[in-house]
């Protein structure tokens, strides 16, 4: 019988290669920028381009961060910043008008290995309120800063700081007044929203590095109009936004109440860690669910094992993903993917 | 054969009372004031009475409203509006001082049969808090508001302003003073609470009513020395409180940063609806959970069947509960249930 040496020096590399492999997850993003009646019949071809576009520089900017081995932290924050600078979409530069003309800005940020949480509500100097979120998740004690108060904590963080009227455009200051007239003609007890567009364009990203670990990141102006220091879902941990790597990732947009009463991001993971559900197929029960209750919405999730998906019950919902198998874009439901390399 | 003739009319009476019966679940509430380091050797004969008093009379108005048949809204509204009244807990005229010497208020509202919730955070000069988070509930399409928006709103609902001072206690301004000499004396990065009465005191109740409606409440003036607008876990829906028919309904009080990163009050709820724990044993699981992560606090629960119970991982924590078995008031950990009627 013939034995066969294998060097021990050989053995080892192949042993750390091995458990190398074995840790090694498979990266992927999902980003969206917001859930709402988006349909091909309302938007130019040159519209279209312009969100694709965009859709396309944010998953691919987050992705190759993964790929190099970047954290999912640092990727869905490498997203939701090039979404916030750009004024397609309700968050950073895009924000929507409060009901007193200015804009008063919510994100959120979780990682799912320790469950670390960073919200922010109502901050109107903060380009990126995305990067106060995190900052607040690193450098404070606290979970959610509001306000003044979270702006006095941004002076501390070296952020760009700007103007509120930097937020300002045309486009969204055209839907103030349209949203300012048909609340107005409404009794204040029923005062409800008509335009599902008024509370569109919440931006956000979640993924999975090659670490295994999750994360998840939402932004948003919030809602057309809003008033009295409405906060909506987004920085409240569990509704909009949830990391969790024993469980999935969630970024959600759409009526805010209605995620936060229906806990939409942690529920999703609840099904997930408590009835072995995929992600995807929770995330399309809880979309279901709120839809027949009046809730309208989307969001995107990941799993620990790498699965990229979204569920949404509205007309449309701009979004991408993107991973070893490649990069989807699209912006209408039901649409056939579009895999590109 | 003899027949036996039932008058039409006597029949319907029959199944009229037969079917209200049925629908008569055991009406119980559960309330508390606060979980810390709270234990007999710290605690004067006289401070105790006083504490166990307001217990009970907060318990007993709750249950006299639901035994008449009130809803289990009403009951713990008007439990926490009497606890928010006494200058002993952390809620309402007893809120601890912000860092500014200030005093903001937060708090939280849910029913289980619509999954309807309010809250309200950071506002200044409402007498009971609680009181606006039922109107933002019921009279605005929106969940949660905050600040001076909030108090603009508060001025549209007829209830009880009042100045910021009206909240101003020496006890509370001492252990501000305290609070502030060990923060200053700590590098900002290692800013961490060290002491856990800084959080202690927020108030909460939990209920079910004659028609098996669940409820939840809770309020707080937060963090003694708290800054930058920080919110805690009471009006963060699902962190500190939570009410759903089909689970249970949970109101928490302890470090609120941990209960919002630990979804602590749905994660309870989920394990009773994804899981099929009871209430008392899903608590249970999550403070101990919480307490390995370095999360302290404590919960109250009431499920659909009526079961009432508490679960905390502090020496202490002020609580009460009242149904049909008769009342029990307790402050310390491991006490004998003492029960009376």
């Amino acid at each position: 019988m013939k034995t066969i040496k294998i060097p021990a020096i050989t053995l080892s590399i192949l042993v750390l290669v091995s458990g190398f492999t074995e840790a090694k997850a498979p990266v992927g993003i999902v980003i969206h920028g917001g859930a709402g009646t988006i349909e091909r019949s309302q938007m130019s071809a040159e519209q279209q381009q312009q969100y694709e576009a965009t859709l396309t520089d944010a998953v691919n900017k987050g992705y190759q961060l993964l790929a190099a081995g970047g954290t999912s932290l640092d990727a869905v924050i490498a997203a939701v910043t090039l979404l916030e600078d750009s004024p397609l979409f309700n968050a950073g530069k895009g924000a929507v008008y409060t009901w007193d003309e200015t804009h008063e800005l919510d994100a959120a940020i979780m990682t799912g290995q320790d469950r670390k949480a960073g919200a922010v509500a109502s901050v109107s100097n903060v380009k990126n309120p995305i990067l106060l979120a995190r900052a607040v998740m690193e450098h404070s004690e606290h979970v959610m800063l509001t306000g003044k108060g979270a702006e006095q904590f941004a002076d501390t963080q070296q952020l760009e700081l700007v103007e509120n009227s930097y937020f300002n455009t045309e486009f969204r200051y055209e839907a103030l007044k349209r949203a300012k007239q048909a609340k107005q003609a409404l009794p204040h007890q029923a005062a409800v929203l008509t335009d599902p567009n008024w509370k569109m364009g919440t931006v956000g990203a979640v993924a999975i590095d090659s670490q295994g670990n999750l994360a998840a990141a939402t932004s948003t102006g919030g809602m057309t109009a809003k008033r009295w220091g409405r906060i909506g879902d987004v920085p409240v941990i569990g509704a909009g936004n949830f990391a969790d790597n024993s469980s999935c990732a969630v970024s959600g947009t759409g009526h805010g109440e209605y995620f936060i009463r229906y806990n939409v991001a942690s529920d999703i993971c609840a099904r997930v860690k408590y009835q072995g559900k995929t992600a995807a197929t929770a995330a399309g029960e809880v979309m279901r669910e709120l839809l027949a209750v009046g809730g309208t919405g989307g969001v995107i999730v990941v799993d620990p094992k790498g699965e990229l998906s979204w569920a949404f019950n509205t007309p449309g919902m701009y979004r991408a993903k993107r991973n070893a198998a490649g990069t989807v874009v699209e912006i209408f439901g039901n649409q056939n993917e579009k895999t590109s390399n």
